[in-house]
């Protein structure tokens, strides 16, 4: 999926939300659990009824991986099943020598059909490009991540006051384009978004962070907007766990019709 | 594995090699494309024909992940085939908000039965130490790794010229302990060893670049041993793929005995 491509499908939509895919045997409903593959029946019901009100979905490998080769193939299952028009990010937060995060590159772009993968910076330049070789595919570089422990490296600061995040997308910005580069930047860190911007003013933003961890959709709006609306805002457990029971996926629906309307909102005053 | 059960198998073995199980398709050898899981019979035979001059593999998890579930179940099925005497890493560069690096820990201590993982820092203490409360099971942290890449941001410094690598030794070397933390440190960085010995002296580091990266063996043991030997060095390409004929492991064999040799007389300057 190319930019062009995905801003059409937020303006169709009205809607810049990414769904968390994110499955646990203790959080899913009980009735599920005696399906054949109870993670991939859980995303299926969730993706089915959120589909009109999403233009991303992100299954983080962890999940998944949890569960061994039974939780790999209910991730090829699912992104399998979504259909082209939603981008379908991989949260794998990836990242390796050269020759290693080719093959990470080909695991997600290649064997499991992903349009983007997460991928750390740690590891530098070279851990990165081998991602961007791949036409309409996507890396979404973790620059501002929206947990506590963000502050113990990526506040870590030069003798000019810039910041190892700002360092991150100084230096990467031109590794790859607008066009084929994101990056992660939480919401629990609002004031950030704005500096974010001043350094990368056309890249999309992935957005993690708004509901159950803190953060406001107006703030990530206001301060993260650009003229292609340059963000896509996720939420994992405020929508797929909203209810535990049978009616699971009906209320996730409501919950994602309810953020649809907000980001409806925001996307109005853009105009 | 505990640390006095890896010191132990360093010294009975008078080695501190770990072998790279980095299997790809274009370069095991041909007559084992048509056996059912080519992966695992190039891996068997290899660790069949080294057991005895390593005490550590090190299956990176890239090059199973790039052929899918089939991919999972060969990286399952060697882990399962390794003796509990050898440390059993699984080089996943992983690193996650808590919750989910929860997931990961279990995905590869549980699931997989892996002793080890590599943890990538960017995302700070709450990503890594869900790793660490795990029995007998270690978080390796990158460090100072041995891309090119490394100097992008390992290398960025405060007003003190302090470097992101010393900042990440400094900050998270109590998060754990000498037993069940350890470091990635690049082979081909040799002069930067001495730094990180002045700041973590206890905890073992693993060195990878040795060999076809290019770094030297004596340099690393002259700047990184410690009474308790406190290195691991690996060799994946130089081992593994030393032959690409029938004989592969047999040759395989040979270059282990090589480095077991070159390690042991390091090891006799250690006494």
């Amino acid at each position: 999926m190319n930019k062009h491509q995905l801003v059409t499908q937020i303006r169709e939509k009205q809607s810049y939300l990414c769904v968390g895919l994110d499955p646990s045997m203790d959080k899913i409903p009980a009735h599920l659990h005696k399906e054949k593959d109870p993670f991939f029946a859980f995303n299926k019901a969730i993706i089915d009824e959120t589909i009109d009100y999403a233009v991303a979905y992100k299954p983080n490998t962890a999940f998944y991986e949890a569960l061994g080769t039974k939780g790999w193939e209910s991730l090829e299952r699912t992104l399998d099943y979504l259909p082209s028009s939603v981008l379908k990010i991989a949260d794998a937060k990836r990242g390796d020598i050269g020759n290693t995060s080719n093959l990470y590159a080909k695991a997600f772009f290649d064997t499991l059909h992903a349009d983007a993968v997460t991928v750390a910076p740690y590891m530098g330049k070279d851990s990165v490009t081998p991602f961007l070789g791949f036409e309409d595919k996507w890396v979404i570089l973790l620059a501002l991540t929206s947990n506590i422990g963000s502050a113990d490296f990526q506040l870590f600061q030069d003798s000019t006051g810039r910041q190892l995040f700002e360092e991150v997308l100084l230096k990467s910005k031109d590794w790859g384009t607008p066009e084929n580069m994101m990056y992660v930047v939480g919401a629990t860190r609002g004031e950030k978004i704005a500096e974010v911007r001043r350094i990368i003013p056309e890249h999309f933003l992935l957005v993690p962070g708004v509901g159950a961890q803190g953060g406001s959709l107006q703030d990530v709006a206001l301060h993260g907007m650009n003229p292609d609306v340059g963000i896509l805002v996720n939420s994992s457990r405020g929508i797929i766990y909203a209810s535990s029971d049978r009616d699971f996926a009906q209320v996730a629906k409501k919950e994602a019709i309810k953020l649809r309307d907000e980001m409806s909102e925001t996307l109005q005053k853009l105009k």
